[in-house]
Order: structure tokens, then C-alpha cells, then sequence
């Protein structure tokens, strides 16, 4: 098939993931499992012949086989951020005439722009961000049920067309994704910034803060809810919220003001201001529940 | 039966539950429902109907009644601290003779001091703190199921016979708590500040810090666990926190140092810094998981 800017999703897609980490792993099994063409490029010898034993994927390439890309209606690229950029920027020549590229970086504003104002004008780079992830990387840890819970969120800027973003949608429902929803980069970014990367920057900072491992013996349920997401990849998170950086930091200025209310008004012994800010973040915490 | 310091918890003990709260609800239900004879006295009539009506307990008052009070072997305060400081004080007086008093407040340091030197001679006063909690309170959200997971920390000090230590932990164990330990008063409450108190901190904190309503579409399961406990009784914890409160400064403090210290790496770019930190953040984290 040709794949023009009507195009959605099909079963005759040509379908390439560069990267089979633990996310493009599970989209590669997702894919297949539903009958899809799945090819693969990643790194590794020994994760292609994985992917290609379990059925994940029907070929696959360690090296960047421009046969391999040439063919691909759908270019799906799973690798870290600054990887990503100079992926596209050594082999896009090898492109076929109209792929649409996507991808899976969880920031937007520091990829999306340099990307599309690199790639060829004749192919379509629409950006999306699974907002799904395991405390583990690699290919033998994907799962493509994590994203039955998860949200899909397209990231789609004014150089988009209508078609690439209906390609992008129905890969995210394709995938079985909750809910899918769209977002331009910046307001992404400053989502992410709040909801994910400052409060992995909790997780990371409280369990730095205390070196005492006899508390292990008395860890409740809310600290272990609280610090699950303190065990993190650390070469992928740091790249991450560098490429966020002045997002991040200005919520992790944010927080600090108001953790800094609640110590002045516990030092205070202001119960008044203390009652007040527990009652506004009971109120606000019910709303996300709902 | 008179209670002697070699009492050990049995079907003939008068155990009297002061307070029917979510807590003292459900250690009145445990108790009721192995047999155990169980009375109670709260502030609120509807309550004690509420009690009665399922079985919870087999008589109760609304008022401090001197009959309740004085055949009771075993009484255990479920209050406030500063409202089971005042109720000692004024109703010790019907105190049987050697009856033991043990309570649930979550901090001890400025609680059991003040407990043993103004208790009668002829009884005594062992702490306990059972480490279990819901995000609601009163007694119709009391769920003896709970004790089941958590820990339960005995807080004995020197003026404590070891009979009634053992009183303390046969009621732990007769409660089915996962694990039941022994720590001073300053241990106890040091523990606390840092897996308990800092962490509801954070969480109220975190939600103050951002008011955009919009962010709940996008919110995910690791944002759901860390600010679980946002949801709180801003009565009861604001009283904790002012009851430990020089721990609890300590522990914020410490928490901020390391989570500015993280800030400062991202401002400065230093991935290095970061990820050693990320990199001390899972192995500490993991340990937890043991």
C-alpha cells in the first residue's frame, strides 16, 4: 500500500519499532498479537532473536537495515530522546515516500519541533507519548497490558495533518489504551513536568534523605505506595528531565513553596494554616479519584 | 478475675474500649468476634447504638460511667492524645486496681511520659501504637481487616512490668496484626516522622502546589499512589504533627537538603549527581521491597 495522508491503520501496514526496550517491546507484542506486520530494528542480537522467537515480531534488524526501513508505512520509534533525533536524522533517507513517524519520549517540546523542522517533507513526524512504564527496562520485561490502565496522549503541532493524527489515534486504540487524549507540546510538557517527573524528584529525594535500614521493618503501605517510583531508570529519567528542564524546575519551586508553607505553619504551631492546607488537598486529591 | 502483672489476655477479661472511632471500632469488632468481652464508652449515643446493634460490644455509655470504667481489666484509649491525656486524669479514679491502660496514638514521646507519671500507682499504663489506618474516620468505616497487613509497635519504657508488655502483645496478636515489634518512645516516634508524618507532608504539600483541574485527565497510577494519603483528617493529624513536632521539622528538613540538592543538579545539569542519586534511590527503594 502507499501510504497517503488518509490513511489509517491497517492490516497491510508496514509496521517498524525502533527499539525494543520494555516499551517498544510491548507495543511490538500488541501489534502482532492482533495480526499486525511487525518489524523491529534494535541494538541488540540477542533482544531480535527474543522478539522473533515469542512471535513479537515477523523480522527483524540489529543494524539499520535500510531495506527494513524502506518498507515501513509506520515508523514507531522507541528510544531515548537525543537517540531518537539522531536516529531520524541518519536515516530518514532511507524513508519510503509518505511514512508517518511516531514515536514514545515522555517530553515533547525539546523533540517535536527539531524533528519535524529536520525530517524530509515528504514524510510526517506526529508525536505521542504512552504514558505507560514498569519499574524495569528491557525487552523481556514488556507487557502489553499495562496499557489497558494507561493514557495515550497525541501531541500534535500546526504542521500536522488531519491524517496523520487519525493514524496516531488509531494506533493508541489499537494498542488498547484507556483513554487517549491530545495535547500541544507545551502543555504536555508542563503536565508531565507536575504529574510525573516532579514526583519521581520526591520519590528520588526522600528516599536519599534517611539512611536508616532498620525503618524497612516498620514501612506501612502509603511509604511503600509513596516510593515505588523511587526505583527508576536512572540513565532514561536523567535525559529526561534535562529535556524538561525549566518546566520542571518551576514546579519543583511550586512544591517546595508549599512544602515550606506547611514547616513554617508546623513550626509556628499553626493548626489553623495546617487544617487548611489538609483540607484543600483532601478536596483537591477526591477530585482525582472521581 | 483480678489482674495480676502475670495476666496474660483471656475470654473472662473486661476489656473496655474508650473511644469507638474507625480504630476503636475495629479493635471492637476483632475482639467481639473471638469471643472476647468488650464494652465501650464515646462521646456520641448514636455510636454506642451503632456498637450494640452489631455486636460489637456488649454494653456501653456515652458518659464516663464509674461501673464501666471499674470492672474494666483491660482499657484501651482510642482518643486524640491530648483528649486521652485529659480522660486519664479525670477517670482514673474508677480505675480498677491493676488494671492495664494501653492506647493507639501514633506518637509517644509526648504522650507516655505525662501517662505513666500522673497514673495511679496500682495500675499501668503500656503504649501502643497499631500502625493501621484509612483514609476516613468513625466507626462506620471501622474494618478489623486492616490489622491484617500492618505492624503494631509495642512502646514499653522503663517503668513497664514485663507483664503487662506481654498483656500488650497478646492483644496485638489476638488483633491478627502482620507483625508486631518493640521500640522506645524516641525511637518510635524518630520512625514515625520519617515513614508516616513526612510523607503526608509531602503529599499534602504536592496537591497545594498545583491548582489546575484539568490535570486529573491525565493523571496515572504513580501519581494516584504518592498522593493517596493527601486525603486526610486535617483534625487529628495536625495534633500529631504538633505532638512530634521537633522530629518532624528534622525529618523535612533532611528531606529538603536531598531534594534540593537533586534540584540543583538539574539546574545545573549535572547528570552525574543525578544519577547517582536515582541510582541511591532504587537500591535503598528495593531494599524496602524485601
Amino acid at each position: 500500500m502507499t501510504l497517503d495522508k488518509k490513511y489509517i491503520l491497517g492490516k497491510d501496514t508496514e509496521i517498524l519499532i525502533v527499539g525494543l526496550g520494555m516499551i517498544g517491546g510491548s507495543y511490538a507484542s500488541a501489534l502482532s498479537k492482533q495480526g499486525y506486520r511487525v518489524s523491529a530494528i534494535t541494538r541488540s542480537p540477542s533482544t531480535i532473536e527474543y522478539a522473533l522467537s515469542r512471535g513479537m515480531i515477523e523480522k527483524g534488524s540489529d543494524k539499520p537495515d535500510p531495506e527494513l526501513i524502506g518498507k515501513a508505512d509506520l515508523v514507531i520509534i522507541a528510544l531515548y530522546p537525543h537517540t531518537l533525533i539522531s536516529w531520524i536524522e541518519e536515516n530518514q533517507k532511507h524513508f519510503k515516500p509518505g511514512a508517518i513517524v511516531t514515536d514514545v519520549t515522555g517530553v515533547k517540546g525539546s523533540v517535536v519541533g527539531k524533528v519535524q523542522s529536520t525530517l524530509r517533507e515528504d514524510c510526517e513526524f506526529i508525536a505521542a507519548h504512552p504514558m505507560a512504564g514498569r519499574e524495569r527496562s528491557g525487552i523481556k520485561y514488556s507487557d502489553d497490558s499495562i496499557f489497558r490502565v494507561a493514557n495515550y496522549i497525541i501531541v500534535p503541532t500546526d504542521k500536522n495533518t488531519e491524517g496523520a493524527i487519525d493514524v496516531c489515534r488509531a494506533l493508541g486504540e489499537t494498542l488498547g489504551f484507556a483513554k487517549i487524549s491530545s495535547l500541544s507540546p507545551d502543555e504536555h510538557d508542563e503536565m508531565i513536568a507536575f504529574l510525573s517527573q516532579l514526583t519521581h524528584c520526591i520519590a528520588v529525594s526522600l528516599m536519599c534523605s534517611n539512611a536508616d535500614p532498620a525503618l524497612k521493618k516498620y514501612t506501612g503501605d502509603s511509604f511503600r505506595d509513596l516510593t515505588r517510583i523511587a526505583k527508576i531508570n536512572d540513565e532514561m529519567w536523567s535525559e529526561l528531565f534535562l529535556a524538561n528542564k525549566e518546566k520542571l524546575l518551576s514546579e519543583m519551586e511550586n512544591f517546595k513553596k508549599s512544602f515550606e508553607e506547611l514547616e513554617t505553619a508546623i513550626r509556628r504551631g499553626d493548626r489553623e494554616k495546617m487544617r487548611e492546607m489538609m483540607k484543600l488537598s483532601t478536596a483537591r486529591r477526591t477530585e482525582f479519584d472521581k
